[in-house]
């Protein structure tokens, strides 16, 4: 049998990238969505097991010390990890995870499991960067510009994934990952099962 | 601008190849089919330039000079060759180009277009594989032992390609071939030209 694909979605800011995921999981709803830890409290209206699994700082420690993390990272004093049990239970069922990580997470997965498939999200242009920027409230030209260009730091990165989509609309850049997923369940090295059944007699 | 896909489409005798790729330029009408060169004289209903270009030893030869093909070899006493020239056009316009060929082409184009797309047909299973093969009208059960067992080889090839389409519904295995497609446009690597975009102001 397949195992199931590590499909590991990250992208700059202000891609979009929780939009396209929300979209990609109501469309496959076998896709099981990994949920990452984190030390940080709860913002209102986050469910612990809903959008983080909220765990204390010791918790966190001990986790790490039992290797339950896939990767995980210190951001502004918080710690973020994804944790590595669930997912390799519904890989191993050949149900495909989807993680929607940032970048650097992203490449420290990427070290680890080179089976995985990743995919970076692209703003269609620098002017929709800029709008999606602005529209996230900048308080002066100066906070803009650390932004923008911070941003085109995190596009270069992209280059290190396998697959770049676009996302100019939603419904499209959906349909990409859809076709990326059915591509990847075709590639020879998934399949060496397949050459060992008809070869086998 | 991206350039098109050079699709290589082999698959053993009795997958089911010619059906496969007939559906799907049907599908994709700006899908160029490539057609083969040979030397050998065109069987009835034939016409030149629809299944081959039927050309002399001669005008061969000269082809093979001129460095006019992508690779050839000879067959029984008759040369098969893929003509370059009309390919690279048609890449270089951004169309994608389907070569159906068999699989020791494919294995030399491979040598010489890593950038290629390479996919292999296989049988849902050797049962079917088997009455395919009865279906063409073997013989002896020495010569459907001779075929099958030649057939098997050629599976075990298949584990050089890149992708794996398994023929049980011509419709599935054109939908596959189809996210293939899609898949392979989205990888990094055919998208700097918009990393360069994106970055270079």
């Amino acid at each position: 049998m397949q195992k199931g694909l590590l499909l590991v979605v990250s992208g700059a800011s202000g891609t979009g990238k929780g939009t396209v995921c929300k979209k990609l999981l109501e469309e496959i709803p076998t896709l099981f969505y990994s949920i990452s830890a984190t030390t940080r409290q709860p913002r209102i209206g986050e469910t612990d097991g809903v959008e983080y699994f909220f765990i204390s700082v010791d918790e966190f420690k001990n986790w790490i010390a039992e290797e339950k993390f896939l990767e995980y990272a210190e951001v502004y004093g918080n710690f973020y990890g994804t944790p590595i049990h669930k997912i390799e239970e519904r890989l191993q069922r050949g149900e495909d995870v989807l993680l929607e990580i940032d970048i650097q997470g992203a490449l420290n997965v990427m070290k680890k499991r080179p089976d995985g498939v990743y995919i970076f999200l692209l703003p269609p242009s620098l002017e929709e960067l800029a709008n999606r920027i602005n529209g996230r409230g900048s308080e002066s030209p100066e906070t803009f510009s650390r932004r923008f260009n911070a941003a085109k730091n995190e596009i270069a990165v992209g280059e290190k994934y396998q697959y770049v989509v676009v996302n100019d609309t939603v419904d499209a850049a959906v349909e990409k990952i859809k076709s990326i997923i059915a591509a990847e369940r075709c590639k020879v090295k998934r399949n060496e099962f397949l050459f060992e059944k008809l070869l086998e007699n």
